[in-house]
């Protein structure tokens, strides 16, 4: 197993990293320097409002990248001359922000940790202005990192133990999104990704089969396996329906028992169209009768967690799952609710009230609490200096003052939180469709806040 | 305007661009060069078969950056080193992979243009291996920033003639999703973007109002007026929603009054919660009876094109439109069935002839037709070698022998072409629900081939 790499490939280049940012950051940002506001402290907390449709919990991933992206925070030359050039900021903000750097706090989730609605799953504490130029890149690389990461959990679910491989890249939103998708599978419990360049970054098993492609350019079907077998005697998957999958789940089984006799062996087949279940069972047959019950059978084309559950609880004789499309984009979902808002400031605790937009004020901390078989209970959203909450605390320092508190996990490490994340969570809250609500509730101590907040603002605004 | 930027800047490092390819490539590549394979001539179509749900027309986007992604196409010491540690490759092949370049040849639609069903966009001509290492990156690129072009350019249509604002930076999938997110909603037609690094590097408006953490950052909202006013003289956008909508109205009104008097103009207010439709007539009431009807009204907060049609159809007041996740993740459609398919081989026209997946044999051209008032009237899929097609041919060269042969356009012309192509559209085919299926035939040169290889591969594939 490969480490995770020591240094960190971030998707911008860092000097361009302070203008990936909504303008309105650098014209509120503007404001306060002119206000004298600028250094005022603030805390934000990044959180998901609600659940997308049939989750019932969200695994955490592009934490990491967002840490990364964070701590590379800066404006190059260019940067400050592109400003310059707009004709919208001061020769004194734009000398601000030729020296700014992020030297904010940053409490966070681990990745691979479950998290639920309305859990702040990262705070960021600083200046105004350093919490504020963090919101969109921070948002940017969670929320759909933490999706994928999802999904690819719910399809892990549905396969009950069969391998899981990412065959996404192609159709992720773009390469960074292909990276990501490989790394969200694989902590989620993916076994592997025919992504070469992610499968060196991150240290995950590279996997792949053959192209429609490379079976018409032999003469005939026969031959491309055998040629394919010949130089790949021990991981050789054969892709049977280019012409006709049942005709060539008995060339396969022929090609396969010549290579018995060169002490080689057939990992698998792949189907990638047609009626997946009654063809994995008609091509089962034909191995078995061939004596080749170790020739395994992955399936392809169009899958996701229901396809793949449908096929498991009709017990198709399917050993591997290669996932794409609809995982890699989320499809059913490919966006959630996650938001970035002001809980203090300036020392005050603030909130939203803003219609279905509301936020819960002040620096938390998520307490999760357990029952004695080890099983998840519910948990508990907390101020972060309440001392009596019960149950593990999710949220731990990952930066302080602007330098990472932390050395990088492998993808290993997410990867095995999130599986003892998930076998300790209830079936119920599992469920692929309409999932039971897990509890989330308020400690005593932010059920007051909140009012207090809540009267402070609805006072002073109607006064 | 500023100019597209003169040098690409890659959606991955160059050195690590070979390995963005799914391992299958690199196996069947190895197992070529063994077969003395390699180097034979295969040609490749990408296309898309059928359309996403409600789409009658796809917008192209991605050709220059997967054009980029081609030309840059190598391995590096590092991808050589990585590829040796899996144990899968051969010594001669890493020889062969550490001196790889792109030398291929590609003929492509240029960005803007309009595509339908079956049509080939790119069409890849090469060694087998280079064709082949090409397929990943190329159906990355092209595929989501043609969905993200196409959900654009239906929100541009529904909004007839009102600005479209691109803020979906922080929920696409990534930062590189974010950038082309700005640049293909720009080509399709959106007036400014929120990133401030696509406005960069694509030369397109930056765009911007203020956030709700600015006005809670300030003792009254009127004091949050005030304050970015004062700043921002000609540029204002107030955010009424934070507490109050019509009450933050009223506030405003007073704030754009005092402007006045300073020779300033508020620009617009911004609505981002709650009943868009009916609060847009009520802030224009409060507005226009204060004398500001200068000050115009935009609205933003979970729009689509749907949306969008439904607020203009009631005749909302409203003047500018921000758009964020769901055109970012092109939501009702993030992916589309675009696929790259092997349509030449070592001098033969070849095709696939799978359950639902066929297509179409030969490298191709695309004519489209235009009636006598140059409306669009179909568009016909022909053999590239037919010289009798009539209309205006799609597919032009982009690369020759590893090169791109025409400089690089700025991102208006991409823009200006899709203007063009939306207006030379029937509306029956731009309808944003079940629209007509524009016309695309077979010219008679594909029809007779594709019987002739049909044919061949039965005939071959029964013997």
């Amino acid at each position: 197993m490969v480490a995770d790499i020591p240094t960190p490939s971030l998707p911008i280049p860092a000097g361009d990293s302070g203008l990936f940012t909504d303008l309105y950051e650098l014209t509120m940002g503007q404001s306060y320097f002119a206000e004298g506001m600028l250094e005022r402290e603030a805390a934000f907390s990044l959180f998901m409002r609600g659940y997308p449709p049939h989750r019932g919990y969200m695994v955490a991933a592009g934490i990491d990248d967002a840490l990364d992206c964070l701590a590379a925070l800066s404006f190059d030359a260019d940067s400050i001359n592109y400003l310059r050039s707009t004709g919208i900021f001061t020769p004194d903000f734009l000398d601000y922000l030729s020296a700014f750097r992020f030297a904010g706090s940053v409490r966070a989730v681990p990745e691979g940790a479950l998290f639920f609605a309305d859990e702040p799953i990262m705070e960021i504490t600083g200046s105004i202005i350093e919490t504020q130029l963090a919101e969109t890149i921070v948002i940017n690389q969670v929320q759909y990192q933490s999706l994928l990461a999802t999904k690819s959990a719910r399809c892990v679910q549905a396969a009950g133990g069969r391998a899981i491989a990412d065959f996404a890249s192609r159709r992720t939103h773009g390469s960074e999104a292909g990276l990501r998708m490989a790394r969200a599978s694989y902590i989620a419990g993916f076994a592997a990704t025919s992504n070469v360049l992610a499968a060196r970054r991150y240290g995950i098993p590279p996997a792949g089969t053959m192209a429609h492609s490379y079976i018409t350019g032999f003469a005939s079907e026969a031959d491309a396996f055998r040629a394919y077998a010949r130089m790949f005697p021990q991981r050789s998957i054969f892709l049977l329906d280019t012409y006709d999958t049942l005709a060539a789940a008995h060339t396969a089984a022929d090609v396969a028992r010549e290579m018995e006799s060169d002490s080689a062996r057939l990992t698998a087949v792949r189907l990638d169209s047609g009626d997946l279940d009654a063809l994995s069972r008609q091509v089962r047959e034909v191995l078995d009768d061939a004596g080749l019950d170790y020739v395994r059978i992955l399936v392809s084309g169009g899958l996701d967690e229901y396809e793949i559950e449908r096929l498991v609880t009709n017990g198709a004789p399917v050993d591997m799952f290669g996932v794409g499309t609809r995982v890699g984009v989320s499809g059913d979902a490919p966006w959630c609710d996650m938001v970035y808002k002001m809980v203090r400031y300036d020392g005050q605790p603030v909130m939203k009230l803003s219609d279905g937009k509301q936020s819960l004020p002040g620096a938390k901390q998520v307490f999760r609490q357990h029952d004695p078989s080890g099983i998840m209970s519910g948990d508990v959203i907390a101020l972060a200096n309440e001392t009596d909450g019960k149950g593990q605390p999710l949220l731990a320092d990952a930066m302080r003052n602007g330098a990472r508190t932390a050395t990088r996990e492998p993808v290993d490490a997410a990867r095995q939180r999130a599986a003892a994340g998930l076998s300790a969570l209830g079936p119920d809250y599992r469920r692929l469709r309409q999932p039971t609500e897990y509890p989330v509730t308020l400690s005593p101590g932010l059920t007051q806040l909140t009012e207090q907040v809540r009267h402070r603002i609805s006072s002073a605004h109607q006064a």
